[in-house]
């Protein structure tokens, strides 16, 4: 069996990331593919412990450039440790957030630079990038309705920025989209599960035809 | 006045640093010079969490490359909150390890590679290199003997690396010296405290004579 392959996931507050990702898994399982849904820090101990550090409300003074180390540190621990022993064994890796996040919202959003932020995420990542990153684009304003109308979870420090700082990462994500219009497929999140699902199951399902014409 | 000196300490273990440090607070302090003793994590709480997560002895599977991103991650927050507001009010700030720890130890004696080691620092540091280090040189076997004879603290999980690793360390350090022979001097650390603090202080006046001669 080939290698397995490395789906992301990225997308605003309230895109709808984390349906989308269990009627995948629920559509690969059926098909009988081995399948694992991660997110870091994807219950690595390591990685666990530096995402408190990250999300501690108390850290208001943190600076921009120790936050972008902490998440490419976090990446690195979750992708040595679980991701990349699933894709040697034949998995399919669905990962919910992984470097687009970093580059959209320390990169563009908080105004790092990306180019910076991909140094250091490609340092935490060697030869691991995506095969493909599913990003679902909606406006902000609605994701956070999303949110705030769901009260799903508790929420955190991100969800506390002010909602230019949400449109800006938006801003940041097209922009990657742009730039590697291969690798990234953007997919249009405003409408209902079902319709985000038909599509991104289309996406993927022509990743596994490809890998199946390679076996032959 | 003019922007305070930023001096740095490094050396293995046991080789005198925290002696060192300790007679030249005194000297400057009794030449009324403003000082700052400090060392990473320095009591910055979000740098002091990092450090946790690093030398938490249940984390033996910590990856190379996550070790250093998290190292450059409290350097930078320590840097930021407590180094630079102090170099920008004109004191002149001892810092216990810094840049050199993290080449030495985890460029070189880990192997994961000086140079790119060196980059993530430079991102964590920007242009706020020492302006001098001080290098206490000292066969790992003697520093190791003075720890076990002291024990003056616990024994934490670099301790516990191999003989092999400090001597790898030290390779490190000449390395460093060799190649910034101007930014880092090397000082014989197998005499007394006394001698070594002599030459020290010799290093460090001859300094603040260059920026008397600056301020003329």
């Amino acid at each position: 069996m080939s290698k397995g392959l490395f789906i992301t996931i990225e997308g605003g507050e309230g895109a709808g990331k984390t349906t989308l990702i269990k009627l995948l898994e629920a559509e690969l399982q059926a098909k009988g593919l081995p399948v694992l849904i991660t997110r870091e820090p994807g219950g690595i101990p390591i990685a666990e412990k530096i995402r408190e550090v990250i999300l501690d409300r108390s850290h208001t003074s943190m600076d921009g450039r120790t936050e972008a180390l902490l998440y490419a540190a976090a990446r690195r621990q979750h992708l040595v440790e679980k991701v990349v022993p699933a894709l040697e064994a034949g998995h399919w890796v669905i990962c919910d957030r992984f470097i687009d996040s970093s580059l959209a919202y320390q990169g563009y959003a908080r105004g790092l630079g990306m180019e910076t932020v991909r140094e250091i995420n490609r340092y935490a990542i060697e030869q691991w990038m995506p095969d493909v990153t599913l990003y679902l684009d909606l406006p902000p304003e609605l994701g956070l309705a999303r949110i705030a109308a769901a009260s799903q979870r508790e929420v955190n420090r991100l969800d506390l920025e002010a909602e230019s700082f949400h449109r800006k990462v938006r801003e940041g994500y097209l922009l990657l989209q742009e730039q590697e219009p291969k690798r990234i497929v953007k997919l249009d999140a405003s409408g209902t599960p079902e319709d985000i699902f038909k599509e991104a199951s289309r996406i993927i399902l022509s990743l596994q035809a490809g890998i199946k014409a390679e076996n032959v």
